[in-house]
């Protein structure tokens, strides 16, 4: 990849745009199934060059946890070209026509899904996001341009690199995917007000990267985000069933955004649920933060400060908050929560309506763990992230989130009276 | 209306919306119609607060169209009670299930549609838009905070402190409107960057103040646009209902984003078409700037610089580009465009679609003048502005576009394995 300015990335990424408006369907499959082999046929080189980054964060003394991030293994090549054979597979939702109708005039206007045009992603050390982030983009039509976090910057270089050969072998243009390969601050802002050649910002990453983009960029931003995800157990609850939810929903998989991290409890249930609960966290070792009055059931409980009830713990800690009645419990969650996944226990049909209701958040779930808020999970397979905004889209977004509309109409001459 | 800070407007507006999320439609429409009586009820107040703008900007020798822009008449006041009760009788998006599908695993998934929390308009000096935003914010669950210009001071307050009286009336929250009175501009750049408390901007004017809110802003933006319109007159064009569309889309309102600024004509219809096209433009004295292929076939057609395919006059003038084939004509106004409206004008079924296909922009139109981009003729009712960005809403931007959605998740006791 040569030095280009942003400027010139721009262009190209809005010439390969125009390409990709039209391609039809089968080119874009065909051209995905040959990145995938791609990414296979290149994988010495891949692991080779993702070498260089895992030596020098050893060098940084990263720690462990984060040089797994950046690690690329013979499988997790093989799991990127699974994803972009799946995003194959994925039904393409470019070119449908969500509405048409004729008005009094005889006009016939519709309403069609397109392209968004030029993506931009910036994205921290993982690299898969650069083949996955590409893929989507690809599938819906969208040229992508990608800054990934200095880290792994002989990774993503590669594996663009590779795609983009992939994407030359067949006659399409190359720059449908270009890696930004300064990855100075003064680029990345830069980037983030490349009003001109950017239609759309999505940050990939944890909480101090989104906030920057958020606050810097001229681009409009989908926010992806961290979640303070909350359970409340109702009085009515089925005991047995909350715990299997907690227990899934805390500690399945702990660093991710749709994990549980604070109880909202009824004060008639906790003399129950608690004794109970406590124990089975054990098993994981789970740290408990309550307030006074889960405290008074459980010693291990260690005390909660108010700063509890607003942190996203990505560990194996847990928050629990007693409260008299349904409302104080939708105050508390509304207040604290982060517009994520948020879920009630309960075998009471009002309060769960109401729940459902009043919850401001991108899912809430009855009698189900969080840990479902998830593109697969929800069954739109690959996404790019779960917007936890409220404008354009909100939850996993899948392709569709990938695209925009345009009106178009159909006439015989008409005119404005 | 007392002199509030940011932040307890933004609080009162939060609390306020928790109110509006699941109000029901009829009360919804009770209080709208109940706000439309009080802005007659009202009138006389209404002139005479109006009657200080009006003296003030005339005082400042304010150009006439501007003082009309800014001027109340008892009609106009008819007009926003009209609005009103034509919004009531609106259908009501919120709530609608978009879909909702069993998952393998039991979990029956849906989404929902809900209001977007708290919206905040930014707008110049035309004061019908306080009764026309509030009575869209609010049909869609949304608590509104306005921003006017300092011209329209008395008027805005004015009009704001009626339809809060008409909440209050209606044992609603008066806070489900806000006028912000501290006109600086200090104050609304912190309002453009009240995150916490305002989900989406929508900025209502000239093209200066929705460039200064792109920029400054951090809350989410819908840039509402400024409409650079091209008309393409085919080669197989029916050359009298070109001349009819371009005539209605250059004359029948000049001053709004969907008139027609610039035509682009095939230059094998130039000689048959332009002698009758700049004959039927005299009839309004619309001065027209020409490419040198133009100006050979008529001598009155003055020369067009650069700058002319740029520009949205918003004037009695039409810049005229002559191309040699559609792929010209489609790359001349995807070059200069602003994403707003464009049509061809054709009898070629391919060269239809082709121009339905590649141009980018919110509305695209076969044989239609494009002043019929606008929310009542699209058939959707009052709308807050057109959309010319791709995120969220492109095009008339209607009571669906103020809404998001959740996700809403009945599980029986699912975890995730």
């Amino acid at each position: 990849m040569t030095n280009l300015t942003l400027e010139e990335i721009g262009q190209r990424a809005r010439t390969a745009e125009t390409v990709l408006r039209t391609l039809p369907t089968i080119q874009k499959n065909k051209a995905l199934r040959g990145a995938a082999e791609a990414l296979l046929t290149h994988k010495e080189s891949l692991l080779t060059q993702n070498q260089l980054d895992v030596e020098q964060a050893k060098n940084n003394q990263i720690a462990p946890a984060l040089v797994d991030r950046l690690l690329l293994t013979e499988t997790r090549i093989a799991q990127m070209a699974e994803g972009l054979r799946q995003i194959a597979d994925l039904e393409d939702p470019v070119g449908e026509v969500l509405s048409m109708k004729q008005r009094p005039n005889g006009l016939m206007i519709g309403q069609k899904r397109v392209p968004l045009g030029v993506i931009g992603i910036i994205y921290e050390s993982r690299p898969n996001v650069t083949a996955d982030a590409f893929g989507l983009c690809f599938k819906t039509g969208n040229a992508v341009i990608l800054r990934g976090g200095k880290d792994a910057i002989h990774s993503n270089n590669a594996i663009a690199k590779v795609l983009q050969e992939a994407l030359t072998a067949c006659q399409l243009p190359a720059d449908a995917i270009q890696l930004i390969t300064d990855t100075s601050h003064e680029t990345a802002e830069k980037f983030m007000r490349l009003n001109n050649y950017v239609d759309v910002l999505i940050p990939r990453g944890g909480a101090g990267l989104i906030r920057t983009v958020v606050e810097r960029a001229t681009v409009p931003v989908i926010e992806t985000g961290t979640g303070n995800c909350h359970i409340y157990v109702d009085e009515s609850a089925d005991l047995a069933m909350a715990v299997d939810i907690i227990f899934n929903a805390k500690t399945q998989r702990i660093g991710v955004c749709n994990a549980c991290e604070s109880l909202v409890i009824h004060q008639n249930i906790k003399d129950v649920l608690l004794p109970v609960l406590t124990q089975k966290l054990k098993e994981k070792n789970v740290e408990i933060r309550g307030d006074e009055a889960s405290r008074s059931i459980c010693a291990d409980i260690l005390p909660a400060t108010e700063a509890d009830w607003g942190t996203e713990y990505l560990d194996y800690i847990l928050s629990i908050k007693t409260v008299c009645n349904i409302e104080e419990a939708i105050a508390h969650i509304n207040r604290y929560n982060t517009g994520h996944s948020e879920a009630i226990i309960t075998n009471d049909y009002q309060n769960a309506q109401k729940f459902l209701d009043e919850i401001d958040a991108a899912a809430v779930y009855v009698n189900a763990s969080t840990r479902f808020t998830d593109g697969f999970e929800f069954g739109f397979g690959g996404e790019i992230g779960i917007s936890t905004q409220k404008l354009h889209a909100r939850g996993p977004m899948g392709l569709k989130e990938l695209t925009s509309t345009k009106y178009i109409i159909y006439g015989n001459g008409q005119v404005r009276p």
